[in-house]
């Protein structure tokens, strides 16, 4: 990405703070007539739309849906075209598993075996806590291996997380899971000359932990899928300078937050938690990002209320952040998660820039449509940071 | 540039005329409410805009800040990214320095040193005058070189050109030049293999000057900068089959045309002269480019009374510019220069492109805000190229 080699030429360490509040999947469809945001009563935040520059964002292309890697790390200035973080990465991340440089990551299932064909691929979807009696049991049964190592991490239902740590390992491998119920257990394919061996491997853990699993019907196999390694990432100090700290509830976020180089500070329960915390290390880094996970989780529900809600909620600490006079304050989100698809959508997302040095513009409240109108535009989002740097005066001239 | 290389294959040569009127540093933020373009009275501006489609440019990449090279090379249609003006080069077309294809260019200051170390790197910021003298004692005064030739030419104060004509220079050279005083003298480096030859010439040279100086307390030495040759660049002519023509009053916009294979036409002194030289030669030529200073000198002082007036004195142009119907007439700017900020800034340029065939939008006034609104949406300034000339009609269809 030119634009990102042009900004780590050019940008300079200042202590001017920047504070990015991502309110997760904001970006709604409207349900009779009006979408969650339109809806929520939420003064601070439209007061703060007057005097902010405004746009809509794509997180990677129009009518692309992206999960929840790529359109942070879009929002991080990071092109999620080119920075790709594998499904094993990005389910260790989520599950909280530290990820090594070396290791290699991958998605688990429990699943069912009968008369030596895969019959139920989720093994009746088992509750948690049996996966993580079965991980128990594989990690204290699986024969030790010279010079590398192989741990289970139970995750929900019948999923688990699996890490290979060692020398050497390569991610170019097919995915080992039939896809389909009724056709035999599948072995990983290496896909490239270097990763034969690591393909052997993997196939003879698979084995071992089948014939440890054959008592323990109905979860008397496993599947593995989305082997991959750790990407060669540099970081956001490396890029432009910062001293970022990542303020988040959930693991994903933070998991991803570190992967790029920021400090992780960790909040204790409650929304509030969230606020203080950037409070109480506020002069110890200039860049803050804040996760706020529940206009997402409302919206993967349908519940338009509680997404209405949460967007009131969020709103009453906005004077807060305010009085902390951080010279460039955003809000916006990853993705669109409307309410009327329950899920992640490609909608754009509502923008929102604040600075002394901010062109403000006609846009009053902060909405999908109204920021629509904004002078901000419609922009990628990957442009934001640039646009955070700028507005922090942390970025010099380019040419003379 | 894929859209470049599309251009170029479907431009044609056609009698039709484009205008394009650079307001240097028009964009800006509001100040007591409003901006220098909001302020301004401008009838004859705002009723253009009523007429045109407007719209709002980066000149590279949201959030960066362009020099005046990079910010008019956008707007010529030229990658900024790609087709990058060293400092030398620059310093030489200000200073109204001739630069052949083979000549290597530097900056230069004089400086001070004392017991073999750099005290100044500025000696005293030395008036003009006696930078004019020791020039001229330097060019007296070096050896005559064998088959290539070494020249100085004063700028403003302490600074410098120096050219290096001859065969075979390389510019991959570092900075000769200790950054910060008290260091001793610093000699180039080559940067690649092919400039060991030209780094030894350079430093031979800076021993010879330094010497020649030693009397010239407290101008008694020099350091070199930004060492650089021409871009390998195709004309206007070569791209866009245009007969272009640049009139504008300071050396570095008339030395940035020239490059890109522009006629220079010399104005006289004075904002009216602008306007009489296009007129004097508008059966000559097809594009013009009209540069005006004033709007970036009063952004570059804070002025804001003087950006206003000075967008009120362009104002009554306008009508002289009109009665010449040109098929395409664009107002705009290369950067923004805000009055708050006293400096080149990222924001981006109103812009207003005036044709029989352009599709009026409903802005009414030009300004910054406006523009937003404007037809023509947010854009990168390359191009702004192809929509004059697609108004102007000299472009055939792309593909069948």
């Amino acid at each position: 990405m030119e634009w990102q080699r042009i900004v780590k030429e050019i940008a300079i360490e200042t202590e001017s703070k920047i504070i990015l509040l991502i309110l997760d999947g904001l970006g709604d469809l409207p349900l009779e007539g009006h979408t969650a945001l339109e809806a929520a009563h939420k003064p601070h935040l439209d007061d703060l739309a007057a005097k902010s520059a405004c746009g809509l964002t794509d997180p990677v292309y129009r009518g692309i849906t992206p999960g929840s890697g790529p359109a942070h790390l879009a929002l991080f200035g990071y092109d999620p075209c080119q920075y790709i973080l594998g499904r094993g990465i990005l389910e260790a991340l989520g599950v909280g598993v530290e990820v090594g440089k070396k290791d290699l990551m991958a998605r688990g299932n429990f699943a069912s075996l009968k008369d030596g064909l895969i019959i139920d691929r989720r093994a009746g979807r088992i509750s948690t806590s049996a996966n993580e009696n079965l991980c128990r049991k594989l990690n204290a049964s699986l024969k030790r291996r010279e010079g590398f190592q192989i741990s289970l991490f139970p995750g929900k239902e019948h999923r688990f997380v699996v890490k290979f740590s060692g020398e050497g390992f390569s991610d170019a491998l097919s995915d080992a899971d039939p896809q389909i119920p009724g056709k035999p257990r599948a072995y990983t394919q290496p896909l490239s000359g270097e990763a034969v061996d690591t393909a052997k491997m993997v196939n003879d853990f698979m084995d071992e932990a089948t014939a440890i699993l054959s008592d323990s019907s109905p979860a008397n196999t496993i599947l593995l899928r989305g082997f991959s390694k750790l990407p060669s990432i540099p970081t956001m100090s490396e890029l432009y300078k910062l001293k970022p700290a990542a303020i988040a509830h959930y693991p994903m976020y933070m998991g991803l937050a570190k992967l790029i180089g920021m400090t992780i500070l960790h909040p204790e329960e409650g929304l509030s938690s969230l606020f203080d915390t950037v409070e109480r290390n506020y002069s110890e880094f200039n860049f803050f990002y804040i996760h706020f996970k529940k206009t997402d989780s409302a919206g993967e529900d349908g519940n338009f209320e509680a997404k209405k809600a949460a967007i009131e909620e969020v709103d009453t600490y906005m004077p807060r952040l305010l009085s902390l006079q951080p010279e460039v304050l955003v809000v916006t989100s990853d993705h669109s998660t409307p309410c009327l698809l329950k899920s992640h959508s490609w909608h754009p997302n509502p923008f929102l820039l604040y600075s002394q040095v901010c062109q403000p513009d006609k846009v009053q409240i902060f909405t999908e449509k109204e920021c629509s109108q904004g002078y901000l535009g419609r922009f990628q989002a990957v442009y934001a940071m640039p646009l955070m740097l700028a507005h922090a005066l942390k970025l010099k001239k380019y040419g003379a």
